[in-house]
């Protein structure tokens, strides 16, 4: 499959590079944030931030107050990164050390969403990205909440995804030397829910589910 | 303590902020990756990258080839990001859901590294970073690898560090919904090492010990 244009076409290790649709979601499904850098007064500034993915959009949000998501409202051109750190690559020369990862990255410019229902809708699924089963719970946001509440859709169109597997590739040479080569696996788990003091509920099943799946 | 300049100045949320060197460099060494944000061509590009601090100096390194750290070599302004996420943080609104987090971010400008000694102990660092103990057993650069590789430097001067902990914090009012709230703690922790399939050696010890230092 092509990149979607230059900028998002990998010209190294293009064999890393994934275009595919159904590639790029799946990091953007299992990453429970992103960063956004703009441009901000002429020098980019970086942002994490949670988001979600409703369609073919990017749904980040934030204070009307941060001069991130402003710059974003007014047009900047905004690099959304994930990154899946799932090993350290121990190669046996120093130069081939690596990573393996799951990495995505969009460019794009931000769409402000003033759209009641679209931003109801947004809230939400920021909230189901990290915790499926949530938002039909909490209270909903308030037309001051809204009003406060930044929500901004960046279309994942510019997009492509870089993956990285398996042991370390070696100068052959190298081969040969008796240093230990080899991956050590990494990956971001839960542990046991810790309820706030003034909670008088039990842990939800969705909750525990959530912290299952991430253990 | 102030922040460094009006860039890195917590604007909102001020309570979270830490300008004190020692915070900002323990979120650092415990960061197994940076965001690095830079111009390329008029608009703003992320690359997630391995990193080192040897002495007031974050290091990174890239191949020559890549526009993102040839435009760090070439003077543009960088951002540099580093977050670890530690729990997400249930509130009983929609608007209060967030995360405990530490981040650390820094501006400005990298300089190239060509001192053979400064580059070295950079490759080093860079291995160690992630690896403690591994530097001294892997086969060193050698001249096209040194050749190969942009070592860029980037001053931990104008840094600033955000660190959220605790349960959520509500609106009076909501403190009495009948919705269960808290945190569901998040970290991340290594598997056992895998051997790389041409390896002869066994599991050296620093590394059995990264393994159960992220377990």
């Amino acid at each position: 499959m092509e990149a979607p244009s230059e900028r998002t076409k990998l010209k190294r290790g293009s064999t890393r590079a994934r275009y595919e649709r159904e590639a790029i979601l799946a990091i953007l499904d299992e990453a429970l944030f992103c960063n956004v850098a703009v441009d901000v007064g002429g020098h980019p500034a970086i942002i994490p931030t949670a988001f979600a993915i409703l369609g073919d959009q990017l749904y980040v949000h934030g204070s009307t107050a941060n001069r991130i998501f402003r710059a974003m409202r007014d047009g900047s051109e905004c690099c959304v990164s994930v990154t899946l750190l799932d090993a350290l690559v121990l190669a046996r020369s120093a130069f081939h050390h690596s990573v393996n990862y799951r990495s995505v990255v969009i460019y794009g410019r931000a769409r402000e969403v003033d759209d009641e229902v679209e931003k109801r809708a947004a809230f939400d699924a920021l909230i189901e990205h990290v915790m499926p089963g949530r938002s039909a719970e909490v209270r909903a946001p308030n037309r001051e909440e809204y009003l406060r509440t930044l929500v901004l859709a960046i279309p994942v169109d510019e997009a492509s995804a870089k993956v990285r597997t398996g042991p370390p590739v070696e100068e052959e040479a190298d081969y040969a030397l008796d240093v230990w080569a080899g991956e050590l696996p990494l990956r971001v788990v839960a542990e046991a829910p810790v309820a706030d003091p003034q909670t008088k509920r039990e842990v939800p099943a969705y909750v525990l589910a959530r912290y299952e799946g991430l253990s």
